[in-house]
């Protein structure tokens, strides 16, 4: 039994009696907490590797920061990782894979990933948040989405532009597609995994959605997140958030996913009007935490009022900066609970 | 007496017997004369800041690549530079600024600076470049719009998301405005003066547009690319050319500049529809040149299609990849050139 269903009910298209509100990477740099618990070990795959830790630091947001949901601690790069193309974390540079794919033969090596032989640590981290949860608030799993993780597969790190990675698309779509479609099987199995261990919904990333154009976005990219969603769909509601990729509306409306993540280039009667029906997250600029306490509030408002007119889930339009005072975050959540619309 | 005057035409909204044809980022790393040029330099400024060597390397690409509009090689950060702060070039890193705008004294120390006295070697380098082309082509003069030159000096260098630059528009507003009336007031003067050195088109440059959320795009970038457009249409025709602000083409629409240029996430008949009478620029996919030669060819006739109904000048959709096949480029070009619409 929740105790607090909001999110949920949300993320199922339901009206509710407030806006529930969460933070995309709600739990990490922005808690002392977490910085504590992160400075005393190797790396951060060590926290993302140990469920009970993952556990602690997923939960973290919920005591500090009173959200309406929890997300579970891990990295879109597990995936790769479980494939079998590990990854690095570089303190200050971000991720790294020490091989990439280049070929037919490097795809071919990759295995599909049974996500209970080699992401059972993320299984566990759900089971134990879960138990320790006991009903708070709703857990939310969450992968990348293919195209993101092929990019980061094929270009080893992040990139302004990830042009090595829009290469293959230009040269070698075959390849480019069977890498997408292990990708997709992996993340597919993957997330049905996560329900199981008890995330009840579950969020697809596509970081680096909007590097790409629209006519290549449709064929790399949205026809994966519809296969996601189509398999996702039965057993928990489904929500896109595909930064950039503003065109891809309609695409999106017509998955059955139930909610829509905008970032904060987006305009929400815009969405709306685009893709009726569904629940819309998002999409305070993360930079607007950075104001006074007034502004800050005064910025929430203004976004609050933008969604009016459909169910609504408060967010960023991105992450939160790590730099970000958790005292502003907190007046974000505090003004979403206090909006009487 | 021009003897390609097409690109000029074209920039001033004429319809011309076939599509004139330029790139973003021509005169650079794709051509092996640069590259050995470069070579036997000190540094990136060193070529910046000799007139002659600017010269040389803005007639390569029209040598080379046979192009139908020439674009002073030059940084948009010159301007930075000509106000008090300097900037060096860290080689495969990028622009950095030893020391960035943080407060009001920062911006009070700052000049309007004369272009005259502080930028001649760029209008030396024009003088020179329009003698040397001899009215093969025209030559286009450029700028950064003010809200990319404010970020990089806030930032003090490139960065996914310039949370510092945008931070400093949330906590001190009118701090910024002072900054942006000072790179205002300089660029408006500095595309004067190039326009007097001989530059036919200028083209402002925002770069990072497309990390502001509409309403602070509204107020911290367009309404600044307004003036420059307000002061300079007199004098030569503008492009603006806003990279990932899709959402601010009914602004441009509304300036008096004569075209915009388009990103590779745009579609042209939508930019047509909401800027009638205007011409469009762009906008290949810059990675779409590491096709085949066949590929580049069937990508750049679809590009062209999709311009189809109004004045077009083709063009990538951001600067040409360092990496690109030169070849290739010509595969381009040369396609523009031969397309019977």
């Amino acid at each position: 039994m929740l105790h607090n269903d909001l999110f949920l009910r949300a993320a199922r298209g339901e009206t509710t009696e407030r806006t529930p509100v969460w933070l995309m990477r709600q739990a990490g740099r922005i808690l002392p907490e977490y910085r504590k618990l992160r400075g005393s070990l190797s790396g951060f795959k060590e926290l993302v590797e140990t469920p009970a830790l993952a556990a602690e630091v997923t939960i973290q947001p919920i005591d500090a920061l009173d959200v309406d949901a929890a997300i579970i601690f891990s990295d879109i790069l597990v995936v790769p990782d479980a494939m079998g193309l590990p990854y690095e974390m570089v303190e200050a540079r971000g991720p790294l894979f020490p091989t990439t794919i280049q070929s037919a033969a490097d795809v071919a090596r990759l295995r599909v990933a049974d996500p209970h032989e080699h992401l059972g640590y993320v299984l566990e981290a759900i089971r134990i948040t879960k138990k320790a949860l006991n009903g708070r608030v709703p857990l939310i799993g969450f992968a990348g989405a293919p195209w993101t993780i092929l990019a980061y597969m094929v270009e080893g790190h992040g990139s302004k532009t990830f042009s090595k990675a829009r290469r293959l698309l230009y040269q070698e779509p075959a390849l480019a597609h069977l890498l997408l479609e292990k990708i997709t099987a992996t993340t597919i199995a993957y997330l049905q995994a996560q329900v199981e261990a008890g995330a009840q919904v579950v969020q697809v990333f596509d970081s680096w959605a909007g590097i790409l154009p629209p006519a290549h976005y449709t064929e790399f990219s949205s026809r994966y997140i519809a296969q996601i969603c189509a398999a996702l769909a039965p057993l928990a509601p489904i929500t896109v958030f595909a930064k950039g990729a503003w065109w891809a509306v309609p695409e999106f409306a017509a998955m059955p996913c139930r909610t829509i993540g905008l970032d904060w280039n987006q305009t929400p009667a815009d969405v709306r009007a685009a893709a009726p029906g569904k629940t819309l997250q998002g999409n305070l600029d993360p930079a607007a935490l950075y104001g006074t306490r007034a502004q800050v509030k005064a910025a929430t408002e203004a976004m609050l009022r933008r969604f009016a007119g459909g169910p609504h889930i408060a967010n960023l339009g991105h992450g939160v900066y790590p730099d970000t005072d958790a005292d502003n975050v907190r007046v974000f959540v505090d003004t979403v609970k206090a909006w009487q619309g």
